[in-house]
């Protein structure tokens, strides 16, 4: 049910998730109330920038990219350090070792910092417990406490949205059809390895692959 | 009482209140386990990073300094934006101009993300809502709700400590007395102005100089 004057905010990383989540909150918030906010937090894959861009001018709201420079200061992860060889096994503390420890939860703050300037109540993020890769900071548990410190500690009304929450890759792909952000997930990025055409055999495009298969729907980044 | 085998790590501004924090884990923990990170956000006043690196030498501990290059572009706020006045009065919405929404937040979550890559579980700031001046980041309400969002966002046993929380600006000066930390309080910053020796007039001056003259201290800053 769409509430009147009310905006939201989207974090687009340019993935499928979080375009999933965009068309969400169009169908809710309608479009003139919703934006976007990308982060451009020295990720390997550069051009997730430009899908998150891509994304947002073709559903006709505003992109904003924000930079941030000290996940690369910290260190030692392999999505954002060249230098590291994204491997599919797990590291000793059961984490993948993509794992940027809070990455979702500054996200969350610096976006729910700018929504706070900009008047809006409503963050939208596209983490998912169910297809749940060992990352903490995706939980619903998650989501819960860090609204309840954003809430306290910016003095804001700020909701957290997580749609796909429980939903499974098939579910996301199914969504995305019925709220008529199919198109869109041409322009998305999810290869590991950063390739467009996607790789197919990095375990982002074999997850995102299965979607699509479970849900009959042929991906439209497949066919570019 | 000290607790053996655990690390501790100070967020460490270079002002005032900190840098009693770290005098207070040294007290605890023990000097070998204390270590402190400063952050480098872009506030007006570059004498504090100096500020933060001669307090840490002088107390004989680590400290390392991460970049955030994004309150800059979020905008709008007079400690990190040179183009905008310190006022002494509050903005609309009741809280200072000097407020960068989050900002504690994101300082703490950043801190956490480095001690727990650093194995530290104890994270110590200087936060206080005695002298609460506007800030809802500082209160312990947000403490405790971003304590909980830390440890269920990184599956950390993270703890934060905040021992300046209930003090009066009098209490933290004895309590800097009483572990030794008087004399690095002359390598402190305090003034708004970026004043060195301190303007005396801002409201930061003005606080600080409340608190000494009630503790029956003189300020090590003043006799440089």
């Amino acid at each position: 049910m769409a509430r009147e004057h009310e905006k939201a905010l989207i974090v687009l990383s340019g993935g499928q998730d979080s375009t999933t989540c965009l068309y969400w909150a169009i169908d809710r918030f309608g479009k003139d109330s919703v934006s976007t906010l990308t982060f451009d937090y020295g990720q390997r894959h550069r051009v997730e920038l430009e899908c998150a861009a891509r994304v947002a001018e073709l559903a006709g709201v505003g992109n904003v990219c924000l930079p941030i420079n000290t996940f690369e200061a910290l260190g030692g992860d392999a999505l954002t350090d060249g230098n590291i060889e994204v491997k599919d096994e797990v590291a000793e503390n059961g984490l993948p070792n993509t794992f940027v420890p809070g990455r979702n939860l500054i996200f969350l703050t610096f976006a729910a910092a700018f929504a706070y300037r900009h008047g809006i109540d409503n963050l939208v993020t596209g983490v998912a417990q169910t297809d749940y890769s060992g990352y903490p900071d995706c939980r619903e548990e998650t989501i819960t406490a860090l609204q309840q410190a954003l809430r306290v500690g910016m003095e804001s009304r700020i909701v957290l949205h997580a749609p796909l929450m429980h939903l499974s890759k098939k579910e996301t792909v199914e969504l995305a059809r019925d709220l008529g952000g199919l198109a869109a997930m041409a322009y998305t990025h999810t290869c590991y390895n950063g390739e467009r055409p996607p790789c197919r055999h990095c375990p982002a495009c074999r997850l995102r692959a299965t979607g699509f298969e479970e849900a009959g729907i042929e991906d439209p980044l497949l066919s570019l």
